[in-house]
């Protein structure tokens, strides 16, 4: 191979036109997944294409293609003769992942504790004020509130490679953390562990943030590898 | 979409059948630019389509197809009218990478105390016999000795995610890795953080092994965001 001077940063461009149908509908069966409780259930949820097609307004052809693609990420998988379904990884699959993203969100928080400013830091905080004045239906805003808080220390972190890293585990890390709270041992745990979070992000104390993030998920981790996920 | 009991676990088989070709050449041109020593050089690395054809002896149809996918996975890049490229990350990106790497290695290294036996422990030390044996050529034994070592810890804390994470990592943190130890300053501290690593993992002590890791991979990060890597 040839080694020669030439710009560097010249990406082609016609090789981010991507077919606009097939992202469309791959965006779509995303966001539809990331709402469902799969892990809540013990039951295997599948996706009819008929139905996506009917829902998103397209033919059946873009909603094969981006079922594909979500197949080969590991978020849908193909069963023969039976169609798609969401891929429900094992127990011990969700231990490793949780492990995976313990160490990444840990070490975004040690990041954050340099780059954020303090009123993103102080904005943590109020991610919880809705759950708490909220009567009826606290359990979900407080799910979302939990998952808002976990993204936001990812994003205060500021380091892309975290961010694509993470986001191929986010869909299945939201169903995680959502059925986790609906045991409630789990929940008040949960509450105290943010505010010491938050206390250390605040403190600009990089050791103590990045192992209360990594000790926090790890404490998933072994929630789940007692308890499992599911109540059925 | 409506929840049913199914198996889980039956992958349609079909999906796994990929193109055999493309993927040869994939493998082959991965392995190629694997070796290359391409952040010790300021130049930019063109990759010549027709000349690797010729060296797989396939047509140049795979070999396109191999650095279409190459590109998507951020390790070549297509620049217009001149061809392909190996992809160089910039300063801030190689150090990003660095900081993601250290933490699924930390994380690897603490599950490595509790699951590597005193036989796959003891073994890291092996790793560095040749090296240091070596007469002629121990800069490049000890660099390959260096990098299996790493790869050696990831193996041993047995988390199949954080193995795939850090997959698509690998070529560019063993180039990384390579250009720095050829900076004389690094090298020698490098051979001594990798003895304390070893004694803490053969401790069984968790934490201590993996801010060791960690620390030892941050060095790594410091001296790129410091130094730079290529010596052009």
């Amino acid at each position: 191979m040839k080694a020669t001077r030439s710009p560097r940063r010249m990406v082609d461009q016609k090789q981010a036109v991507q077919p606009t149908l097939r992202n469309f509908a791959y965006e779509a069966i995303r966001n539809t997944i990331a709402q469902m409780d799969f892990y809540s259930t013990p039951d295997a949820i599948r996706l009819d294409e008929r139905e996506l097609a009917e829902q998103l307004g397209v033919s059946r052809t873009p909603i094969r293609e981006a079922l594909c693609v979500l197949a080969r990420e590991g978020l849908v998988q193909s069963v023969a003769r039976s169609g798609f379904f969401v891929m429900k990884k094992s127990r011990d699959e969700i231990v490793e992942m949780i492990c995976a993203w313990a160490s990444l969100e840990s070490m975004a928080a040690r990041l954050a504790t340099e780059r954020a400013t303090d009123e993103e830091l102080s904005s943590l905080k109020g991610l919880f004020e809705d759950a708490d004045n909220a009567d009826e239906g606290a359990d979900e805003v407080y799910s979302d509130a939990n998952f808002r808080f976990h993204q936001e220390i990812l994003r205060l972190g500021g380091n892309t490679i975290i961010d694509g890293l993470t986001s191929g585990l986010l869909v299945h890390m939201k169903a995680i953390r959502r059925a986790a709270l609906k045991q409630e041992l789990r929940a008040e745990r949960s509450r105290s562990e943010h505010s010491e979070i938050i206390h250390a992000l605040k403190a600009r104390d990089a050791d103590l943030a990045g192992v209360l993030v990594r000790n926090h998920a790890l404490g998933l981790a072994t929630h789940v590898r007692e308890h499992g996920l599911s109540r059925g």
